[in-house]
């Protein structure tokens, strides 16, 4: 046996040292993680160490002051939109994923019809989780790869835009992001809070709402974990001087009632024009509430006048897109099969499962098994009942809308295993 | 928030799913931990994936089964050494090192003596504790490093060979104890068991004594861990059908006399000829006792009849080693200062700590503080008095022998700030 793990305390930044530390449920200082930060986005600081720290941290979780240095390291290691001094409050939501969440596109335009700024730097999906740009992407022409510069032009113009990271957005997050993917280190809270604030705090907020879902089709399976990141990313935040709010919400049937990224953006045209579901209408108000100095009755007012269908129909053609296509996107992306999953029995629909829907609409090809994976924008489900519902024989519980036959048949399969009546 | 971890709990041999398995505190099958080890080997396995596994096996432990298909894994990833059917028994000694410890330059002949066969692979120091390879060096000639073939050619004519792993024996443990030693890795005590059977199995031994030091001087600080350890090894030897007996020693003052390489021989040889000091004497017939078919007194004997130290210098001389060179080490390798440490009061020891000796030792230039650094045979302790001993003031505690007057006067400072005189 050789080594002794005492002998190099008198060398502070001697990595392994500074993973000991960890282990052994120590704290890491502020300049320690800036330099661990500058170490391993430069390279000097190998993979090797990083994934081994973050499993330690996995273990032994980080200290508020750790989680916001890190957070602020991160944020440090790229550039930053800036704003000038007389700009409107500057305002964002942010999800930690779902089935059938398509709420940024109407919280975006909602918020900005209030008269504050939102610069929503969205993600693309991954698993069974969907994504704001391969919804968006699924408008034609629409363009979620902007400069700076057009960002800014667009905010300034109208309120809003929905954009994708820009290669200089947090580079430290997306170098650490990719090997914790490969290192079994993902489920960390204040990784995973480290890693959403600084691409939020990225875009120059004052205030940010979060939307943590838990639940059988989110990230979180209980509430007590998705408590855990909410505290973590509140106090994160406050420690940083940004204000955020915390909504938890449950992820147990899909959001609205559809999945799927052309059959979403159908979805949230109605909801802009007040036509959405009850429940996408509600989560809608209840996030934008949180945030704005309107109350809940006037963004209500707000939505079902109209003037946030135009201001979205604004965005989407300032940012290339085709507004005309919006009110036909399931014509432009038509699926070929669309198969009627139907009532086997009377009953009240006790269980419409998030994450067999998910994993269903993700099959069809709707979302992304690994990252790169090419999508397909037609597929995925509407016409989603919810649960409480009462249903008669034969009536339809969802819709399947798929490539081929075959494909239809082993999502239904797949849904049906997660759909309960009694 | 992307990712979901259970989408990939069907690919059996997807390294990350394994990793978040141990993660989770599950286990790994015999047919896993052999995949890893192969693609770890070959370089198709990266390191940040084992060493984000290492981390989690230090927090989550492994089964007697996993650390005996690791230890298994990690042996067949290179050669062994194979002895005919007819051969006698082979016996080996392990030692988790500590200060002072030159117990198996006396064990290897004194087991020899007694009939078996001693094939022992021995390793460098690192940090405070020394290397038995170290000392050896520091004879004249001495041959470390030897082929297969001539390991064989020893043993067969002499009982006894002691030399440095050669490059085909466990290339897996040497690959995977480098990454831990620079990921906060090391202290595991599945991992260290591996990295100790391993090597020592692929010596093709039938029995095997252990001696696992503890506290001040040793790796394990404490007892518990110490027999956890134990426990461990004991268990998966059985496991891998070697039968292994620990002793648990304590390491708070250092074994013997001296501590140093060449005066570490000088206490060696003097300890072949029956005029060792009591304690180096008798650890070694303990530990001789536990494996052999001799009774304690009969090696006492042997030991004493001038058996053991004929071997050895049959073994040093087939070895290449200067057998002249043995009774004047301390002339050969001779340190220009030798300065006395002197009681400043008188009274019984209570501390003669073996960490601040080992220290002052490996800062005398003595050791390594990273692997790779070159080591000053000539430098270290002698005359180390042993704690319950009365003192009179002005006696001679310890001798430093050092290069400079200003390296003796720094170690006999951290020396003394580890005595306790009352």
């Amino acid at each position: 046996m050789t080594g002794l793990l005492g002998q190099r305390s008198d060398l502070p930044m001697h990595i392994p040292s500074l993973i000991e530390r960890k282990r052994e449920g120590g704290e890491l200082s502020r300049e320690e993680i800036q330099r661990v930060i500058r170490d391993f986005t430069s390279g000097e600081m190998p993979d090797y160490q990083m994934s081994a720290l973050a499993m330690a941290i996995f273990f032994r979780g980080m200290s508020t002051e750790e989680t916001a240095a890190l957070t602020e390291a991160m944020l440090h290691s790229g550039s930053t939109l800036k704003w000038p001094d007389s700009a409107p409050m500057r305002v964002d939501k942010h999800s930690t994923g779902g089935i059938g969440d398509k709420t940024s596109l109407i919280i975006a335009p909602l918020l900005a019809c209030d008269g504050v700024w939102v610069p929503m730097i969205s993600g693309r999906g991954l698993g069974i989780t969907g994504g704001t740009l391969d919804k968006l992407d699924s408008i034609p022409g629409f363009r979620t790869q902007m400069s700076e510069v057009e960002i800014r032009r667009v905010i300034e113009k109208h309120g809003c835009v929905m954009v994708g990271q820009t290669g200089d957005i947090c580079p430290a997050d997306k170098k650490l992001y990719a090997l914790r993917d490969v290192s079994g280190t993902v489920p960390s809270i204040p990784l995973i809070t480290a890693s959403i604030l600084c691409k939020k705090l990225a875009e120059g907020l004052d205030r940010l709402i979060l939307d943590v879902k838990y639940g059988s089709g989110a990230f979180m399976q209980t509430e007590a974990a998705a408590h855990e990141l909410a505290q973590s990313m509140v106090q994160t935040g406050r420690a940083l001087g940004v204000r955020a709010s915390v909504h938890l919400n449950r992820m147990d049937e899909p959001t609205g009632e559809s999945a799927g990224n052309a059959l979403e953006v159908a979805e949230a045209v109605r909801c802009l024009k007040g036509e959405g579901p009850p429940d996408l209408e509600k989560i809608v108000l209840d996030l934008c509430a949180a945030v704005s100095i309107s109350s809940r009755q006037q963004l209500h007012d707000v939505l079902h006048s109209g003037k946030a269908w135009v201001k979205f129909q604004q965005m989407v053609a300032a940012q290339g897109g085709d507004v005309a296509a919006l009110e036909r996107m399931t014509e432009i992306h038509h699926a070929p099969v669309i198969q009627e999953v139907k009532a086997e029995h009377a009953g009240v629909i006790r269980r419409m499962d998030a994450r067999a829907i998910g994993q269903a609409v993700l099959e069809l090809g709707a979302g992304r098994a690994r990252s790169g994976d090419s999508i397909d924008y037609a597929v995925g489900c509407d016409q989603i009942a919810k649960t409480g519902s009462e249903v008669a024989f034969g009536d339809v519980l969802i819709r399947v809308h798929a490539r081929s036959p075959a494909a239809a048949e082993a999502a239904e399969a797949m849904i049906r295993s997660g759909i309960q009546i009694e």
